[in-house]
């Protein structure tokens, strides 16, 4: 009968343990490891979160951003907050509870990215501040890069981009951040995009004030 | 009052829908694509989904894949089935619908790897036909590469290197695939790994086999 020859090593590498509802459940170690996926892309992985209003900016920085990155030869990945619930999140409504579990899943997604070595640009209102933290606590070395864009309500509500505030002030969308629902402003993050001699930055600069940050922490820099 | 630049454009892009319990969510383009992220690995995004009974061999198949990869200069990230259940996944158990739910997620995940431009890998049991038929589903222009591990079940419960299969037998672990719950093995997949004269392929092997069938399929090579 035959024997993986790894099998030895891989059993010592194995901790049963007991999560949440899953017994029986081991870590498997992979072989290649984030500092080798790192060494191959040329950048330390890490999740930018930005937070704010519907219309504070979010996808538009993230888009940005993310075309910024491209053409210094960085590795990015944008999970946006919507696009997901088409996919992994469109279970979830939007109560207290649906919102903390979608944001809970696309922390631990970003998580994942991070550690594959992308720069992951993960992009949701997120409006409690508990949840943020979550997200926060679950990477290792600060590797979490909170982006609040702090933009009026008013102006957010005057863009209207999306024709939303108009329905959440008209009551056909209940628990609406800002409207009826409460935007909780992060007490610390790491970026703060704000208005500037009453006009917003451009999305170039938005996306250039966090380049700035990443380089200066090593984000991009060659391993 | 200040605007966004890119607000007509952004508008144009976005399109309203309902899915499933979430609302007035929109569909927000990313501006670099998975072509561009693509032709920064030199490889296509791809799913290679790893199936079969516990102890037949995914995890070593897993990370020999990614070792082999990775000396290749190409980026892949293991999707682990248990390692998914300390974090994504930590509220769900072993039950027909939690396990469906698991697989679902993983999906979900791998094909946003995928679309990041990584060779995705993902290792588990996922014992029911169409729950890997709906994550096959998930991805378009058939990036979805399914390796059955067909090992039979009195070689993987021998193995038994998490000594699970003991415990199924004793009946302290209830549903457990192969012993009181089914496993279904694909119709048709893209690769079966097999015993050879009753002799297990080593993971070189294995990993061989697979890197030959992502070459030819073009999924390693530059773009």
């Amino acid at each position: 009968m035959g024997t993986l020859s790894v099998r030895e090593s891989k059993t010592a590498q194995l901790k049963m343990s007991t999560v949440g509802n899953s017994t029986n459940i081991f870590w498997q170690e992979s072989p290649v490891g984030k500092l080798e996926r790192q060494k191959l892309l040329n950048q330390k992985g890490c999740v930018v979160w930005i937070t704010g209003l519907s219309g504070s900016g979010k996808s538009t920085l993230a888009c940005s951003l993310s075309r910024e990155l491209y053409t210094r030869g960085k590795l990015s990945y944008i999970l946006d907050g919507d696009n997901l619930r088409h996919g992994l999140n469109k279970d979830l409504g939007f109560k207290a509870d649906d919102r903390t579990e979608n944001i809970r899943r696309v922390g631990e997604v970003a998580k994942l990215f991070a550690d594959a070595g992308l720069i992951c640009i993960a992009s949701l209102i997120s409006p409690y501040r508990k949840d943020r933290d979550a997200c926060r606590a679950m990477l290792p070395d600060a590797n979490f890069v909170e982006v609040f864009m702090n933009m009026p309500l008013e102006l957010c509500e005057a863009r209207d981009s999306k024709g939303l505030y108009k329905l959440a002030r008209a009551g056909k969308i209940k628990g609406f951040t800002g409207i009826d629902d409460p935007y909780e402003p992060p007490l610390k993050c790491e970026i703060e995009i704000q208005q500037k001699d009453g006009d917003c930055p451009t999305p170039g600069a938005m996306a250039g004030e966090v380049v700035s940050y990443l380089e200066e922490k090593g984000y991009l820099q060659d391993h």
